[in-house]
């Protein structure tokens, strides 16, 4: 067991929405223009089309798997904000349903949007950074 | 793409507990009597029975699917409360879990309540109005 | 329906980051170290093996469900901190995706983690106390 903690304080949060257009294009938009390097995101809404990653650690790599017969609803999307060879960057995962109200989701690749409403929590402190990590093969903080 | 930002300031958390009964009627209650009109929902717990729906964007309408087999656990229920119409409006997304522990979900339109853990963190700041939009058929941010 | 509300005021967030071993273990000295008694949690990232339970209300038992064909991308774990004889308790959902994106979950009895980013909201004021409850047969805030 490795466990890493770092205390932030709590700051403003930017509430966004998309209307159409690519999630991670409108998202990394946001967060420049809105120098956000530390933050917590949540998000709701429906993608039209949609890529997930699966990690596989015997190959240390992501899989793919799309999602092209939407819409589908975003019944949650969650993850973080935090530094990466400079920029601001998101580890999100999503979890997805169809017209049955069954479900799927991953570690979110690609999306187009439909409609999203989301919470971007920032925090305040020094930013941690992600830095490639041998065991896991993933880009962890450190 | 179409993004509109509005930046908040984190006010109190209102933590809210369950027991039995209408879920709508219960956050709404705790709407009105603690005045709030912006704010991020949180839960998780236990329903009896709900009614999820998928939106259409062919239709512009929600079909309604109905689990009625539960309890179901509430895995993650996830959204935001803002003003229509000069009330508080939730839009809450949840994932569920059977007794095999698969999953469904979507939008919430109903549910009997067993148990509900929540969070309202509430923000600070000009509420956001949802209005019809002509584009989606949706009631959106504008 | 039986509605219990308590205000708190939000505090710090620890950002706390798990590679390896015991998921409550790292948690529950997280929390111990950090004297956290009331937050909320979210997190993502992948678990090597997970258990979940479903909870019956006509046992009123938890039916334990295993999964040891991992990993499992943890696409959201969404639960609150608050106190149970004496010590800091967490109540955590677990949304899971396969190798196929197909989503499975529940109550997180226990997981052995490959990777975990997570957020603690801490909460400021009385914290809640968990006891047992006769109607529901869980512990819950009273």
């Amino acid at each position: 067991m490795n466990v890493l903690t770092r205390t932030f304080k709590e700051g403003r949060t930017e509430v966004v929405r998309i209307v159409g257009g690519d999630f991670f294009e409108a998202l990394q938009k946001v967060l420049e223009e809105k120098d956000i390097k530390m933050g917590k995101v949540s998000f709701i809404g429906s993608f039209k089309k949609v890529k997930v990653g699966y990690y596989d650690d015997k190959t240390q790599s992501y899989v793919g798997i799309e999602f092209n017969e939407g819409p589908y609803e975003v019944i949650a999307g969650e993850g973080n904000i935090s530094m990466k060879d400079g920029k601001p960057f998101p580890h999100i995962h999503v979890a997805l349903g169809d017209h049955q109200g069954k479900m799927f989701g991953g570690h979110l690749m690609e999306a187009e949007v439909l409609l999203v409403e989301m919470f971007i929590e920032v925090l305040e402190g020094q930013p941690l950074e992600r830095k490639p990590d041998e065991e896991t093969g993933l880009t962890i903080w450190k």
